[in-house]
């Protein structure tokens, strides 16, 4: 018999889940709100729904859930998790174990790592050993495979690709700190430059108006448009965050020397904006061994690969 | 019966080599010079001699070999071996292997990840299972070992702390390119710092004295002295020293997150000058949770972490 599990992909905004069979194929989705910011306990109910409505026509051996956030995976435990609220050290495996009937077999992980195995699994990633997945949203999020085995440290608290130094002393990072990979190459990063950038007057009377009327979720499209049509700020922001990128895979690879680098999450989207000033950075502070093994590719799973990597945790 | 192997360090001028038991106690040891600087032909022939010397008096199980440069462990061939002549390319284990009777298991890594194998099992990582090596000598070499498996690379290009990206477009590092921790926490990167003081006027006339009348090798020596004594270039020097080297290891804690990170080498004497602003740099770039995980500690086994280490590829 064929067997099937639930992938679930938390966010902040979304619950999203899916069946899959064994070979990655998604049978059947279904997406429901999260309440992560009114707390934890709505957003555990909210997922008991999901998960009873995505089992009721399968027969699932398992469920995976990829969840922003630190996770101990290893004891099903939230260490902390800055966009759910009450969340710091939830026990949601026992919870989940408790309130689920019949009982399954639960798994969690980090968000980043999901996407990570993922497309290790069943995307970019088919056929290589050792894979290093970075994703671009408001954050820089990541995950690191070596030799088929996910890397997230000693204590679960590694692979924070973000927080690589960039340029240290530079811009001041989420994390408190400065210069960090994730102040250059996120919404977070396009957003201080920006501000920089109106400061310094370098922002013309037009993209001003836009900037203005559009939600900051949307900032790296309007950028993104605006750089297509040969607006000179647009442009330069997008070459500044993809050195930036560069930057950081060229540690990576003279660290790790990895097959592949796969780059996800929302503002891959703009690939072709950052990408050339990436290759640029890479080839100008990689090592040539490691360089020349090094494929840099875009997320072949995109929106799946969170979910598809959940429900690679029981596969 | 105790089982006794050969541990083998190949350096630039010295081939060390030690038998040692399966406790990481060394037996014997015996140096003899490698003439790396003629071919490869004459180190094979006075490695060859150092074995037979070893083993005359001891029942040996193998012999396990670091070397500098970029080592294919799997197939035992050089890839890359800079300060040996005509190497690359070399497939040292078969050539042993003709030469040595009667015959015994060989094994060959580079010599930076020996240093971090033996820290591991007989030094600063006694009882931990994720250590990262940085040696401190005229580069800076290094070693991972990710939960008790030393991890250098899909293609085994990988382990290259001394090309973390600290500060990008700066200091010109031997390897080409700019900016990496080798051109500012090594002697390479001291002798830059030593040109640039001379050129800036910033040395004082005694120390330049000094400076002209000391080996290059001896630099770490003098400047450690100078700075004990209160000379301002001197402390700025290791000041910025340890900086660099803070915010590597800040990167390298980041993405992952080891229980320890071991400092040696020989620089690794002037420990005292260069460690509370490297303690800094670390505090100030580190996410708190891997951070607080951390330890920073010197080599315990010195000169022996590369012999015990290569000794521990039999055991």
């Amino acid at each position: 018999m064929s067997k099937h599990v639930i992938g679930i992909d938390i966010g902040g905004t979304n619950l999203r889940g899916a069946v899959v069979d064994s070979k990655g194929k998604i049978l059947m989705r279904h997406s429901v709100s999260s309440d992560a910011h009114i707390g934890i306990g709505n957003l555990i109910d909210n997922m008991i729904n999901l998960i009873n409505s995505l089992r009721k026509d399968y027969k699932i051996t398992g469920i995976g859930i990829g969840m922003p956030g630190i996770i101990d995976a290893k004891n099903g435990v939230i260490t902390q998790a800055p966009n759910i609220k009450n969340a710091a050290d939830y026990p949601i495996r026992k919870i989940l174990k408790n309130k689920i009937k019949p009982k399954l077999p639960i798994f969690i992980e980090n968000d980043a790592n999901c996407a990570a195995l993922g497309e290790y699994r069943y995307g970019a990633g088919i056929g290589l050993s050792t894979l290093i997945m970075i994703t671009l949203g408001t954050g820089v999020g990541g995950g690191i495979i070596l030799d088929g085995k996910l890397w997230n440290g000693a204590h679960g608290m590694g692979g924070e690709i973000g927080h690589i130094k960039i340029y240290p002393g530079g811009n001041k990072c989420n994390c408190g700190h400065r210069g960090c990979l994730e102040s250059y190459a996120s919404l977070s990063g396009m957003k201080l430059k920006i501000k920089k950038g109106i400061k310094e007057n370098r922002i013309n009377k037009n993209l001003l108006e836009k900037i203005k009327s559009t939600h900051e979720d949307r900032l790296p499209e309007l950028f993104f448009k605006e750089a297509k049509n040969g607006n000179r700020f647009s442009k330069k922001l997008w070459e500044e965050f993809g050195t930036a990128l560069g930057l950081g895979i060229s540690t990576l690879t003279n660290l790790l020397n990895p097959e592949i680098v796969v780059i996800g999450g929302g503002i891959a989207g703009a690939w072709q904006t950052f990408i050339p000033s990436t290759k640029k950075a890479v080839k100008e502070n990689t090592l040539i061994g490691p360089y020349n093994k090094l494929k840099i590719d875009r997320s072949k799973l995109k929106d799946d690969a969170g979910i598809l990597g959940a429900a690679s945790l029981v596969i």
